[in-house]
């Protein structure tokens, strides 16, 4: 049938194309059923609503499909019927553990970009790469193909670097001090990074308290070839985006199947032209991967990825058993990192990763000899370099190079809990820890978060502090204590856990 | 958030709620999240819109939710986000290969019904099932929640006789001769059917030619209990509506897990009440099961299932390897139906198979020794009684009883095919058939179809007909011709099958 566009004010979270009960009828289109709709070269898939909220001729579309596909008032449509896509029979293959040939893989992302799949064909398929998994051969393809069918970026100097990590630790704001550190040794490192999804601040969240985080890729190309580095949120860019969807259903079932994982990240870094990659897996307990054995299993995939990529990958095993620095919450984490880079010093757990890290891209890369990576880095952190160049950074991303980390603003609304005992730090729960800077409202909250005073291993005195929360009103503040008293944020040896009557 | 029911004009195939933007960034509310709606004792789920077609402190429900729970326009309600149900670690469990328990099975059920579960959920628990399977402790508690989540049916009359065919056959009217058949020797028998979902009519299609098959419960059971029988469409009740939901994954995948097909059918049947049921298999090329030996297997599952449930079942495997009887398509069927009861006679293969399944009926029921069903089914249909009880239930269900089947409205626009050649009919293509009567039409169009004029192990001359397309309008017509020159729904031997140049 042919249409007429109507622009619908609404964003439904999927591909929504409105139709007229009448014209449904006599086109036999049923609501959930696919459409096809073309104007010129634009082509979209869209799933029916039956609606009178649009007339006969005319077919309504959600703010969601122009967000990809430029549609305007008015246009003139063709709409048809669209059958099941080719790709679900090779979801079924990977249902019923064959494994995929490259053009199979490539023909599920390419539908999934397309929206011709929708969520219950990619939950499917999320759900049968975790029963089944994929191979090295399936995970390269995917890689690939995912990177394929999104934007990339061709910068024009070499070698690019990147560092990556798999996340989970609370306060980890080491790449912003790797970033400008690498840069300052004459390397490029284009990083995106990610806003919180589960966690209390990505590495964009606190960025963002600072500089803009939202470019399009000509821009990051402009800063990059400029200045040789750049600190940008990779939503904002259309890098991978078949990712963007199948997390969606990873996220709803609570599964991340190793091969989507690796394909997940890499695929970026892929689209970024990445050349030398670090990836750094924390391990400990309640991070993501919480022995070192699978660390290491974890390691040896993406180095053999990466070298199907023609990338030349190293991998970190770091400790993530407690939060990193003393400050969870953007505006805290940003005011901690921006200290270390301006003052060279700061917590040791942050420092040391921070120079370890950028230490190793230094050697990957070129400019530091063997075994000298992390001196080097740490002179360049020292010598205010770093500094220097994340000032450059702030400036091309927008911010004031002229910021005093002590006056980003942080929540005026505090608690503190102190020691109830005296004793040694056993252990600090990094689940509970961004569960309490979640609660008093961060990410969203820029100024929420938490001040640590202690770390595993130091002894504290009865009435000691532990910690602070801040928030910025008083009822998250009351939340995050009360989910504070809930856990056990931190353990101190000798504490009575628990005390039963009188017995 | 406390919100006023707005109610919007359009059903989305889904539980749409639409919250207005400045609402849901208040409420931090995303595309998509789930939220929970309660007033009084009603509550309900469903995904956000974000939409400014509703204002703030407006809550839009879309007519989807309204079928199911009666919300007014201007209703105070209370909107609250919901978190991951429970039931999704279930689903994990199935996804990793454990077994699940009773209250485990249950809970998604419920959830699944209750609208928690969405197509991500869904989508991952089916192909979790068709990947691991269900062992038969797990398909029991399948289908008791499966029916207990939906309404049931309680007639005073007993025992309660049912029959399931698994469907796939063309022209498979033969239920309609068996249902009077069984009721007029003074057996029950509720039967509901469905609508074709792939076929080109569902016993339910067929039936409304000549009677009304939307009731509601309290209708079926006045009407079973004053006649014995009914004949009507299962989908305009509530009966295990779980099923409803799964079957939609099921389709866009083109899966059927045994367990939940087995579940599916089962659970209806105990619904209804049912305490003899008799399940037929149609086996042959191009239907559901195709060899003997996986009927066979299917058939204990059926018979062990029905055990648990205190159901007795049997199961007849069946021929179905070409079509039932002379026609295909709602009107056509209904013709051949209504005169097969109405003489006593009719295509072999209808009155076989009716008679057959009917026997099997009256020995099971206690109304017919043992090897005499048969032919005590074959008395009561030659004697007229199944005939004058089809005409009770026909008035019963809203019909003329005094129809002629011969004036039953049918396609006037026509096509024949015929012999190319001279030889013996070796095969006739179901899904041709199928195929070539939907594109005529069926079973939208009732009086679309076709008209066989021969079967396999017949002899034809070339230029005898082979078979008549009726169709309701000149384009579906020539649709349905397209459609037959494309397939070969009728193999005669020794036909050139091609010719390819003159080499």
């Amino acid at each position: 049938m042919k249409a007429k566009v109507r622009i619908l004010d609404m964003y439904s979270g999927r591909y929504s194309v409105f139709i007229n009960e009448k014209e449904a009828k006599k086109a036999k289109l049923h609501p959930d059923d696919l459409v096809k709709i073309e104007a010129g070269k634009k082509t979209v898939y869209g799933s029916v609503v039956v609606s009178n909220l649009v007339k006969e001729g005319e077919i309504g579309i959600s703010r969601d499909i122009l967000q990809l596909h430029s549609f305007s008032e008015g246009e003139a449509v063709m709409v048809t019927p669209s059958g099941t896509p080719e790709s679900v029979r090779y979801i079924k293959k990977k249902m019923h553990g064959e494994k995929l040939r490259k053009v199979e893989i490539e023909a599920i992302i390419k539908d999934i970009v397309d929206r011709k799949l929708r969520d219950i064909e990619i939950s499917s398929f999320v759900t049968s790469l975790e029963i089944n998994g994929l191979d090295m051969d399936e995970i390269a393809a995917l890689t690939i193909a995912m990177a394929e069918t999104g934007d990339m970026l061709d910068i024009d100097r070499k070698p690019i670097m990147d560092v990556h990590s798999i996340g989970g630790v609370p306060g980890n704001k080491t790449n912003i001090l790797v970033v400008p550190i690498v840069a300052a040794a004459g390397l490029t490192i284009p990083k995106t990074s990610s806003r919180a999804i589960t966690s209390a601040a990505g590495t964009a969240d606190v960025v963002e308290v600072f500089a803009e985080v939202s470019f399009s890729l000509d821009e990051i190309k402009r800063i990059v070839e400029k200045i040789g580095a750049c600190m940008v949120w990779g939503g904002a860019l259309n890098l991978a985006p078949a990712d963007d969807i199948t997390i969606k259903a990873e996220r709803a079932l609570s599964i991340d199947p190793t091969g989507l994982m690796l394909a997940s990240i890499m695929s970026k870094k892929y689209a970024m032209g990445s050349q030398y990659v670090l990836i750094d897996i924390p391990t400990g307990k309640g991070v993501k991967v919480e022995t070192v054995d699978q660390a290491r299993a974890l390691s040896r995939d993406f180095i053999e990825l990466g070298r199907r990529l023609g990338q030349y990958v190293e991998v970190a095993i770091t400790y993530g058993g407690q939060p990193i620095g003393h400050t969870v919450g953007p505006a805290l984490e940003a005011r901690e990192a921006l200290s270390a880079l301006m003052t060279g010093r700061g917590p040791g757990s942050l420092i040391e990763k921070a120079t370890g890290l950028a230490g190793i891209l230094l050697e990957m890369g070129g400019v530091a000899p063997a075994g000298m990576g992390k001196k080097m880095a740490r002179e360049i952190l020292e010598s205010g370099k770093a500094w220097d160049k994340m000032k450059e950074i702030i400036e091309e991303q927008g911010g004031n190079p002229d910021i005093k980390p002590e006056e980003i603003p942080v929540g005026d609304k505090t608690y503190t809990f102190t020691a109830p005992t005296s004793g040694y730090i056993t252990g600090i729960d990094n689940r509970a820890i961004t569960g309490i800077a979640r609660a008093a409202g961060a990410p969203e909250d820029k100024g929420a978060g938490i001040e640590l005073y202690v770390k595993v291993g130091e002894k504290v005195k009865e009435g000691d502090p532990l910690f602070t929360i801040r928030a910025e009103s008083e009822a998250r503040l009351d939340q995050a204590i009360v989910f504070a008293r809930r856990t056990e944020p931190i353990r101190i040896e000798g504490m009575v856990l628990q005390r039963i009557g009188n017995i």
